[in-house]
């Protein structure tokens, strides 16, 4: 599939584009026609989007510019365009989470996550394509880096919108492995932080126990920026000068040979640039973790289907419906040993993570897969997600074929803002992701 | 049934015996002695005690006396002998739980709580009866104000023990209402904190997610005492004047018209001398609470005992019988349903709790019923106990029929030491408990 470079320069990130806003220098008008243009010229191929809302985009950002030339500024996020994944509710847009055709909804309010981005000044440019209820019938997004490719799921669209320099933030979800392995597959940051850092009100459910809110950006001052902004509270990351890093070879292992050869050697700059890495072996729980997971993620998927399932089961793509009749049939003494499974993998694993600076892994097993019928493998992010516990991919490089390669950072519950002093760090020996040929 | 008045004169409460103890004025082994004199003197009619453990408790008290002319204390109980709900394990001695034919252990290590009462220098008496695992197939033991009335459970033992003058503190469980409602029943005061205060390892579990540690004492600094023991951390209560109290009349009118007006001229009281009372409405989640923690109660307590069950269901009792067979028939969604019902009335009360320094309520509907076959109906006390919202039950006169009557005390999670405030000036108010005449 041939790479066309688009004629479009890179817009601004996140906070730039709000800094510049600030002073002056950018207006958020012309902000937002440069995005809307972007998806214009690109958005055929890539389908990022369900919904462009292009008038609400422009009538925000006149209020933006408003506010900005009498020097009001909303907050930190001033005119930032924002992409939201189909499962957010945007007051008057509809919400399809993939099942349009039975599921719509058009919410009167905004999901608290984008009423916070929104307090902040973001301008929500529109919807991005998820796969069916963000699990795994795949949307019909392309992977910015290669046509041929999936982006990665369940947060495709707004993977693929940010690494494709249509906007500068998106929200996702991350259920199992939704935001950081569309990240990983498609070269950008994505980071979610302990489970409940930001609220999930608003948002249609996967699992509620599991559902994590989570942003795209192109680095992690950008991560970090809208997560203060999501969580409501100070997450300043601490400086982080010769980090603690945990390197688990049972995860290695899961990873193909490239993978693994890829994060020891990131594992080694990282320790030439003066990070201790030390091996670790994850705690005995670990081995039933990823079968629990999935028990729940089964049970609390068809506690929430269960009444617009006995109406539309036809309707439901294989995956979600094998999910949700699996659930249906789950004994509750199943789920609840499940919980406790994943409820002790949790506390076993904190005392590890805290103890390090941060735990250094896969994103996923492989880049990206070729095709759009799997949304690849979320192996490597779901013990993170399971265990509630904030966790972030780093793009790190290139593989043979010219996908993107990336590192997970993981660190314990309530370390968000740890993690994100970690991951600036390794940010800066890595280098800055590169942007796809459009 | 006559009551016959004991000849031995009241052992001293928790605090009083520590600080006896510690100035010099009493000798741990006379206090054991004491104790054992006064279950040698009772037990035989009120099957408090289902292990006395005289021998080691002597030990015990031998080694405490000993420190304590060397001028050395464990800690606030050094000395302070102790009963211990056989659900709990002690090391050494078996844990029947109710249910010696089939399911007793000898464990090598105390229960976390055992562990932490004892370094503190409590000595521990025995194990009190318990309903068979802590469910509501009933105990042996009889109450203290009236023989042939139950003392309520599941924790019918300790409540017994501290109400016959056999031992100043005792450990209980309470899941639905097996704390407070013996304490009611047996006139003294039961208190459970905010759910996970007090760790439960080592304690045979009903409903993990319900499950909480709680003590009986005679009044409500000891109970402060014991519990910021067993929390591993201060709860010192703030002084507290003109508490605020919220009276839900649906409360009321669960009850007897008898304790119905009983708490009414309790509020009165309070009221009189200072406090000032509101009535209030609870959350619209309050109608499913209790079916909900029924629900988890089910599913939770099939999937502990489901091993045991299959080799021995005949010899489990009706109630906890028919209990683990409704579990294990239950589905996933159910359970996930209900606990979102609950944990929806937490979220919802919350507030309510927090704008007042106390709810009043009636600690159970009436006294303690005639017989020993049922051990009452815990319905005042369930929604705090699904809530997991620390409650107290506050010995506050007596019935027509001679038999104790109660109040409790509820506030929101988090705010144990607060609602031990109120309670102290509720109880100051009240006056002190009245002692049964065996």
């Amino acid at each position: 599939m041939p790479h066309v470079r688009c004629a479009e320069p890179a817009l601004p990130g996140a906070r730039e584009a709000a800094e510049r806003i600030r002073r002056g220098a950018l207006d958020p008008v012309a902000l937002v026609e440069a995005c809307l243009e972007r998806i214009q010229a690109l958005d055929g191929r890539l389908a990022a989007w369900v919904h462009v809302d292009a008038e609400g985009a422009r009538a925000q950002a006149r209020e933006r510019a408003a506010e900005a030339r009498g020097g009001r500024f909303r907050g930190s996020l001033h005119g930032v365009p924002l992409g939201v994944k189909d499962i957010f509710d945007v007051a008057g847009l509809p919400t399809a989470a993939g099942a349009a055709p039975f599921a719509h909804t058009r919410p009167a309010a905004d999901a608290a996550s984008v009423a916070r981005l929104r307090g902040a000044g973001a301008v929500v440019l529109g919807k991005t394509h998820t796969t069916q209820f963000a699990y795994r019938d795949p949307a019909p997004t392309r992977n910015p880096w290669n046509e041929a490719h999936t982006p990665g799921g369940s947060s495709s669209g707004s993977a693929a919108a940010v690494a494709a320099g249509m906007v500068p933030l998106a929200l996702g979800s991350q259920t199992v492995g939704s935001v950081l392995r569309p990240a990983a597959y498609c070269g950008v940051v994505g980071f979610k932080g302990t489970h409940g850092l930001v609220p999930a009100d608003g948002v249609v459910p996967l699992a509620w126990s599991l559902d994590h809110v989570g942003v795209f950006t192109r680095d992690v001052a950008d991560a970090t920026l809208a997560i203060g902004v999501l969580a409501g509270r100070d997450l300043e990351p601490p400086e982080v000068r010769a980090p603690r890093l945990a390197l688990a070879p049972e995860l290695l292992a899961h990873a193909t040979p490239e993978v693994a050869a890829h994060v020891r050697a990131s594992a080694d700059a990282f320790a030439r640039a003066g990070a201790r890495v030390e091996e670790v072996r994850l705690p005995a729980s670990f081995a039933g973790l990823h079968a629990a997971g999935q028990a729940i993620l089964e049970a609390e998927a068809a506690a929430y289907h269960a009444p617009a399932f006995a109406r539309h089961a036809a309707d439901y793509g294989p995956g979600i419906r094998t999910l949700v009749a699996a659930g249906l049939a789950a004994p509750a003494t199943a789920y609840i040993h499940a919980t406790r499974a994943r409820l002790a993998f949790r506390e076993e694993v904190m005392p590890l993570l805290l103890a390090h600076d941060a735990l250094l892994s896969p994103s996923a097993p492989a880049p990206a897969p070729a095709g759009l019928a799997s949304t690849g493998d979320a192996w490597h992010c779901a013990p993170w997600s399971f265990a509630g516990v904030p966790a972030i991919s780093l793009p790190s490089g290139l593989a043979a074929s010219g996908l993107p390669l990336a590192v997970q950072l993981v660190q314990a519950a309530g370390a968000s803002a740890r993690l994100l002093g970690v991951a600036a760090w390794c940010e800066g020996v890595l280098g800055p992701g590169a942007a796809p040929a459009l």
